[in-house]
């Protein structure tokens, strides 16, 4: 892999469950071990440093996508990389990224609802079914399925390791020949 | 100057009216010019971006700066540099931040609460005078002077132009040597 400098945001959109995290964490330690520059961000890195307070409403899940496209969009322009994944449901925020990010590239992570939740890795379907999770996307929730992502995965079809190989050797063409 | 690779985060502190907007501006205009790859993280873009909805309280405030340094730090270990102009008042935040963020140079931008309130440019001491400014640093909120800054900046001394000469001095023998 030839490492030019170019920075960019690989976002990884998809229901909870679809497999977001797995693929993700997969693509970062390949490039990572290229010697890129990378860095990702998720769940738990952004809610512990950037975005404490902000909860499940749709203003809330809006601002929260805001913030880390702004920080991406930092990141990318000084020719860093940047992993991210969120389930980021609407087409709208998409959108946003899409104007707004430098050399955003969005993947779209897709499993159907039905094999999402049979998975349920961490049993927050089962709690949203219940109604003890609120505003839970897919269950109570809307997921705009993305109209054109600059790659799709199905993870119902292809392993994970499959989808890793999918990212890299996408990017590989897109960003680094 | 020299450009190499390091990334750093030049971290202005002082109070309202101490200067630190001013010369943060000069010596990013002049790291920009020189093709030095920086940002610049000011009050105005850090509340557009990434801390709307915090207000003044201690807890705020403690957020506020901890956010600044999670986003300064990602760019810095990228090898960006980051020029932040904050009052962040609390010697216990500017413990935190030279503990977790890469390259952290802090600057202490020094003048007197006398001057400050005399220049007040932009009505702000009057306003916190009258108490229509609550928890306003310097006046109804402590400002902990730095123990042990890199730099200290005499703005009631020195004008802007030195200031800024003394920073850009400052970094070119302590980065780019």
């Amino acid at each position: 892999m030839n490492k030019n400098k170019k920075g960019f945001v690989l976002w990884f959109t998809g229901l909870s469950g679809a497999g977001k995290s797995t693929i993700a964490d997969g693509v970062f330690e390949v490039l990572k071990t290229n010697g890129i520059k990378i860095e990702r961000l998720d769940g738990d890195v952004v809610r512990e440093n950037l975005t404490k307070s902000l909860g499940f409403t749709k203003e809330d899940r809006d601002e929260n996508i805001r913030r880390i496209g702004f920080v991406a969009n930092l990141l990318s322009r000084n020719e860093v990389g940047v992993i991210a994944s969120f389930i980021s449901p609407y087409q709208k925020q998409r959108e946003e990224l899409q104007r707004n990010v430098n050399n955003y590239i969005e993947i779209y992570v897709n499993a159907s609802l039905e094999v999402c939740e049979a998975r349920d890795p961490k049993g927050l379907y089962k709690k949203a079914r219940k109604g003890e999770i609120k505003n839970f996307t897919g269950i109570s929730d809307p997921y705009d399925e993305p109209q054109n992502p600059a790659l799709e995965l199905r993870t119902d079809k292809a392993t994970p390791e499959e989808c890793i190989a999918e990212v890299i050797n996408f990017i590989s063409k897109k960003i680094y020949s």
